[in-house]
């Protein structure tokens, strides 16, 4: 079974920080920036080809309530780089499909050098800070709808 | 009118590739690497906050089908680099939405650097045989769907 269907199951533990029927959201615990999160279908498919439509739309779905989030959190947290990698040669290591939410702020050149092989790890109090955090965002947009 | 807007009704010229009733896809003509295409809702949104879920299920199955074009074609394109800034601070330039799809092959390097000012414009001839592949990747995929 794959890691990421691992934390599906949770037979792997990680900072998830949103879940529903067809999606899971974690923490990376080699973060691009603070509050870096994961994106995952439940359904394990490595490549866009293989993703229905139906759990396309939930994906989505899911990546635009999580940037609300992060941007709606205390995190640093302007903007939001989101990132596919389509299949080995475009930097895909773990092969179940999963879309990545860097939080960005003005300068901080993160994307422009989106190295993910070179980030260090990120320490496990630091994580639960983070997942904290969005956490936090997701009960101000809820507030909010 | 933003630029997108004007691609999508018409008023500027631009080497199209995919256009639905809610979805445009088409060349960037200053491309990572060739066949590079960015996909837009037609509804003119800035941000992933404002895009309906029908609108991001949308253009999420556009970015699918483009996605397995370009694999499909006769480009260099061994996997798919999909990357979305959402907000200035994220390195988004252009105000109306957009999702990148920058064809990779292995060990090309490019992702890694995502540096969209620094590209240089391609030719119009180019961008011309460019579009075709793509268009011709389409006609692949739908004759085995």
């Amino acid at each position: 079974m794959c890691h990421y269907c691992m934390i599906v199951s949770k037979q792997l533990p990680a900072s998830i920080i949103y879940e529903d029927r067809y999606t899971v959201a974690f923490l990376v615990i080699k973060p691009i920036s603070p509050g870096h999160v994961v994106v995952i279908p439940k359904t394990h498919v490595k490549s866009l080809k293989d993703l229905s439509d139906v759990d396309g739309g939930h994906l989505f779905s899911t990546v635009k309530k999580v940037d609300k989030a992060l941007q709606a959190s205390d995190l640093d947290c302007e903007g939001v780089s989101v990132y596919l990698a389509d299949g080995e040669a475009a930097g895909q290591r773990i092969s179940h499909l999963h879309l990545h939410l860097i939080p960005r702020v003005k300068g901080d050149k993160l994307a422009v050098c989106l190295d993910f092989d070179s980030v260090p790890f990120r320490g496990v109090i630091d994580l639960k800070e983070d997942a904290q955090k969005v956490r936090d965002g997701f009960k101000r947009i809820q507030s909010t709808e």
